[in-house]
């Protein structure tokens, strides 16, 4: 291959603000490390862009990803939904290279945190203090917003702040 | 935490009916490892559940993922829509874990694949036949089926044949 220009942009305000709506994505796709053989793993997770902590999981003991994060916790989250029409590669789409951060049942912002979950998803009531869930803050390193075809952008972690 | 029985279970007929029923969605999520930090990164991919070869993308050299599965083929893709209603963690998600194998420009299969894949994505041409794209064949190594909670199977590759 021949050299090109780069082809990801730095993010301007529209950028920003694209990547801070997909962020209100209720679910994101996330890629881990499997400890036992260093390979990539995926995983469907709940999500939320938390005010107080940024994005933010709730995860069972029971998903392949919460003993791959307790170990190796680099990972990467995906939001954005594909829409019903069109090419599913025009969607818009966020991939934040983040790393896991578990927060303890006795932290004292978990209360907070478990309330405004809890608002956002009623349902998660029955399963929420359960002893082996447990809240999974995604600190955002950097991130890459693809807006469609050959639109892309870099975003550092403080244009994702909530 | 103390030992309980495997969330688990072994593949059934249904299990593998709603597997490939979810290997015909367009588009799907692929865990890679970046070759310069070793860390997850995470992509949205086309895909097709080719009848000849298996899962099947169509990858851009410009993709942060084509230079990542060259060095380190290990992989995983989720496949899965969430639907409009209900709680997005008990919609289906199939989750592969694969080797990426690209296919030469030259390969004899190429022809008849590349057929198929305008035949789904017509509007590909504009771009199918540029240097820098390459199909690349995700070969399943194994794979489990999310069906919605607490409703988990394991799959072979075998299960997800054609």
């Amino acid at each position: 291959m021949t050299t090109r220009p780069d082809p990801v942009a730095a993010a301007d305000a529209d950028a920003r603000a694209l990547a801070l709506s997909l962020m209100a994505t209720g679910h994101a796709a996330l890629a881990w490390t499997d400890p036992e053989t260093s390979t990539p793993g995926i995983s469907r997770i709940a999500f939320a862009h938390d005010p107080q902590v940024g994005p933010l999981t709730l995860i069972s003991a029971l998903a392949p990803h919460f003993r791959a994060l307790r170990e190796t916790p680099d990972c990467a989250v995906m939001l954005g939904e594909v829409g019903p029409k069109g090419d599913p590669m025009t969607h818009p789409r966020l991939m934040i290279r983040a790393r896991a951060v578990f927060i303890a049942a006795s932290a004292t912002e978990r209360s907070a945190l478990r309330d405004r979950w809890l608002a956002r998803n009623p349902k998660a009531t029955i399963y929420i203090d359960l002893p082996d869930f447990a809240f999974v803050c995604l600190a955002p390193q950097s991130a890459l917003l693809n807006a469609g075809f050959a639109r892309a952008f870099r975003l550092t972690a403080g244009d994702l702040q909530p």
